[in-house]
């Protein structure tokens, strides 16, 4: 089994180029993970999740450990095998779920205890069990659990949260099972004041994880104030392992993120947004609810190769949204994850030829076509 | 473009193996037609739909006359390019749904008047203008406009029902377009009596039509009574023409109708309780959201090929349901239309190999194990 493992391809600029190599197969980047939260990519088949392009997907520990549950998962062969997706995995820790769906949540230093929002029942999540959770899911990529740093946050708040985080990293990395193929990535925290980047980034560069997240961003800042963030924390951190900025984001975030160094994403937004009728397009977001596409025998995204733009109109797909029939969602995510890994696709061989630039602005101006698309 | 036509292959009996050829293609018989309500098979890709065997769909007229409505389906270029199905496709003619669907029903001499159960809009459907939709949406196989008789019916409600399609059948004939490959049925009323489905068929057979529908069953007169009914009136249809049971069944209703002579089927059984979490297998139904099946690593169904019996477990699908996530329906709508295709292929090739009566039986027994499944 090949080791775990990032090499860079090209870097243009702060824009870089890479490969991750892992137990359950290699991830060119830039990448976008679909999420697949409760053991499914949402109305999708495992097989048409890899006909979008997708080379790894994201499993969401706080819902998996609560329903079938992890020990379940594990009786089942781990969730490679209970979903169909022999490819890489990445879980997040629970943290961030617990606070933003679990009901009764309270934290202290062992970690937190809450009651699930299913049936109320009791659990506690520190750092040595999320791990336990992650290893019986068989993650391929286990994240480190962290406190995501509210915003906004005083200086003092934030400090104090990070470095919260910092003492759970450590407690996590010890907890990590080595194997093969398999890393753990740490989490950057400190919110918005440079020092406090820098100060987290120390600590869990000290632990040598397989690779970083930046966290506490998509959080409400806005996208100047991420993009500042991501301005001064990506440089801080080793050009030599992969960097994922968790739960972002639009298109145009992606492309931005990308330009400052960022290699790994993941998001709801292509296909929550699949299942509310809105597609991402070459030309802009179109809400296929809207009248204006009653008669349009045009194909949603004539760039698009997937069988939602190949085999069907937007007429089609309007038609199947008043009817509120299923394949509407189905259709939509199929084009919007295909839309977010043509991206991706594009970013990295774009910076391959050492033109992201150039891309990253010819898809924006694209998507200035909105209105005659 | 060939002829519509049907062939017989071998006989067992009264059951029979025959080829039915159209315009958009062929298909083996006995076949059962997956219900395409809205121009979708409810939870599935048209791809997914071949992959369950399935050879011809079934559309239908009143729901597709409102939305998005017979016109635009026709300005999209028909039925089968809206819908990714280029195979053949039979319309009912969208009287049985106005009477249980819509609202403000009024029947006379012309037609049916009738309010949407969408929006409350006024239609008027009559003979002629059944066939100019079915036209428009561009129907392999047309139905004449019919009235379902009522069950139970006195003999006299029942005469006049019959003798009103009848009148219907002769303006519907009058009214279909014909064109190569394209075929038109009729379909037979006269409830349970025997010389009521007589008068039927002799004036149905006087319009010399492409196949013929038994109607009016399945409406709550039990197996043993459409059986008996089965019995007297499929004999009197032309051995050479199609018969369709209209709107049946379970499996084993399929197998015993079959038995009885019948070549084609359709019901939204399979789709709607793969929906439900409702599967039909070799043992027997199963209901996937019993906690017997939460830790249950087998496949569904041991001897099925389809992608959810091959890629995923009991538990897996109980995991789905559970949590209502979409891909449960999708999963068991892909494995209740296969294992009905399964049935009428099984069929077929019991006929033509002189053993059909072994293989109901079989089928049959294997029902039985459900309890041990």
């Amino acid at each position: 089994m090949q080791d775990f493992g990032f090499t860079l391809a090209a870097v243009e600029g702060a824009a870089r180029a890479g490969l991750l190599a892992t137990a359950h197969g290699d991830v060119p980047t830039p990448t976008f993970m679909a999420v697949g939260t409760a053991g499914t990519v949402k109305a999708m088949t495992a097989d048409a999740v890899r006909a979008t392009g997708a080379n790894i997907v994201l499993g969401n520990t706080y819902h998996l450990m609560l329903r079938p549950t992890a020990e379940r998962v594990a009786r089942l062969g781990g969730l490679h095998k209970m979903m169909d997706w022999p490819g890489p995995i990445l879980t997040d820790s629970g943290g961030f779920q617990i606070m933003s769906l679990a009901k009764l949540r309270k934290m202290d230093e062992t970690g937190v205890t809450f009651r699930s929002h299913l049936d109320g029942s009791a659990h506690h999540l520190s750092p040595e069990r999320s791990m336990e959770i992650q290893f019986l899911l068989d993650a391929t990529i286990t994240m480190v659990l962290d406190e995501c740093t509210k915003f906004p946050a005083t200086r003092e708040e934030a400090a104090d949260s990070m470095r919260l985080s910092s003492r759970w990293a450590k407690r996590s990395r010890d907890a990590f099972v080595r194997r093969a193929g398999y890393g753990q990535f740490g989490i950057v925290q400190g919110s918005v004041f440079q020092d406090l980047r820098r100060e987290s980034v120390d600590a869990l560069t000290a632990l040598d994880f397989e690779g970083y997240a930046i966290g506490g961003l998509a959080v409400g800042e806005g996208q100047a104030m991420m993009y500042e963030v991501l301005d001064f924390t990506a440089p801080m951190l080793p050009a030599d392992k992969p960097r994922y900025l968790m739960g972002v984001g639009t298109p145009d975030d992606l492309l931005g993120a990308v330009a400052r160094g960022v290699d790994m994403f993941d998001c709801v937004m292509p296909t929550r947004a699949g299942r509310t009728a809105r597609a991402f397009t070459a030309r802009g977001v179109f809400n296929l609810r809207n009248a204006r596409f009653i008669d349009d025998a045009r194909a949603l995204d004539e760039r698009c190769g997937c069988l939602c733009c190949t085999r069907h109109t937007r007429a089609y797909l309007h038609h199947l949204f008043r009817a509120e029939e299923m394949l509407g969602p189905m259709l939509l995510t199929m084009h919007n994850l295909t839309y977010y890994q043509s991206l991706m696709t594009g970013a990295r061989a774009a910076i391959l030829a050492g033109g992201y630039a150039d891309y990253a602005a010819g898809v924006r101006a694209g998507w200035e076509d909105a209105a005659h698309g």
